[in-house]
């Protein structure tokens, strides 16, 4: 068996997130299929972690084996011939075989865009969240510091959470304006589900000064899912990044 | 009747152009039935020239009459409330009843963008010219400059083109490189019918060495349609900017 590692792009628009579900397109689903027509075998593609319903990835890793080895850059040519427009295959290389790209994973960074003008430009429709009303990016600043460090973040996990130690280091949480556009960046060794989505909700809240920016450190400590603002959209996260 | 002025972005994939025609949607037929159905009068939309099927705009100017005036803020969110998403009105405001989008448009600029890596990343697609093989931008840049200055520009022209003069003067034609993005940007006085493509579609064949740079003004000498290279495809296109 040959082990490979591929980083990945995709829209996540039209699909039902990574995971593959029963009735719904989902991007691992897209793969396995492309890869089991490529190779004829059936294969297993596991990613660094699941991205949820309509959530866009720069940077997804993940490997797969074939027990026929193929010629990389030719394999690569093929993915993408089959793989619709919206998943792109950027590099595809081998990997020793104890790699795994979810266990490896050491670090992930994620972006939540934002676009704060009165009217979305129509090149980024389906592509950030459009938030009308000004947002004011040092309030979520002093908010998004809060984040950083080792914490529990059950207030910030979907509900449904069912991890056990919802302990998590974020090293970096950071908020960035540039005109109308304002990314939210954060980078961890591991997120809950919805944790990206419910820490923007929230920091949204805060940037339009609905409540303080201490309120991110208080839902924190408090660990109660209740208190943080609602999950925002998926259209504005993107997977960036994983390191190993 | 009251003159209004508008700044325009639109993704042109789903339209036929700019241009009213039967049976296709366009962008300008789009614009005269979101303000008929707002103001409830017949209107008719005049935009600073025409874009071809499948080309973007960030910042095409148009105008339009009303007999009934309107508030301006209102009539923007309304408009943009009736228009499709990938058709946006970034600003609107009261013009002079003088004021002509078309004949008083004093310069344009155009930007052919160009993916030049191997793998299209999928946020690009639509978007861009997708060139898998290497180009060669200080050559592209060497043949740009022979397009700058006044020129009777008949070899670059569609062959079908009817204008009787030719002659444009091109005030900058400029290669932009940054990594895989590689823009072509021209600014002039006035362009013939796909003369943008046409240039792009040389300048494409100069960056992968099929032909000199020099070519370029030999064609505008020549002034011989059929010397140039074929029309770059519409995607790639961007009507960026107009002055008036």
């Amino acid at each position: 068996m040959q082990k490979y590692r591929m980083l990945l792009q995709y829209l996540g628009t039209r699909y039902a997130g990574w995971q593959v579900q029963k009735g719904r397109p989902t991007v691992q689903q897209l793969l396995q299929e492309a890869l089991e027509q490529i190779s004829g075998e059936r294969v297993s593609v596991v990613g660094s972690g699941r991205t949820d319903s309509g959530v866009h990835a720069l940077g997804q890793v993940a490997h797969f084996r074939l027990s026929m080895p193929r010629e990389v850059p030719r394999l690569e040519k093929a993915l993408n011939g089959v793989l619709p427009w919206d998943v792109r295959v950027l590099r595809l290389r081998e990997a020793p075989a104890g790699f795994h790209a979810q266990r490896d994973a050491r670090r992930k960074r994620y972006l939540y865009r934002i676009h704060n003008g009165p009217v979305l430009p129509p090149f980024l429709y389906g592509r950030v969240f459009h938030a009308r009303r000004p947002l004011d990016a040092a309030l979520m600043q002093a908010g998004a510091t809060g984040i950083r460090g080792r914490h529990d973040f059950s207030g910030f996990a979907a509900s449904r959470s069912r991890v056990r130690d919802k302990r998590r280091t974020v090293s970096l949480s950071r908020v960035c304006r540039r005109g109308h556009y304002l990314d939210y960046c954060i980078e961890g060794d591991g997120f809950l589900h919805h944790m990206v989505r419910n820490i923007a909700g929230t920091l949204l809240e805060v940037g339009w000064r609905r409540r303080p920016p201490e309120d991110v450190r208080r839902i924190l400590e408090a660990r109660d899912r209740r208190l943080a603002g609602p999950t925002a959209a998926a259209r504005g996260l993107y997977l960036a990044r994983v390191w190993y």
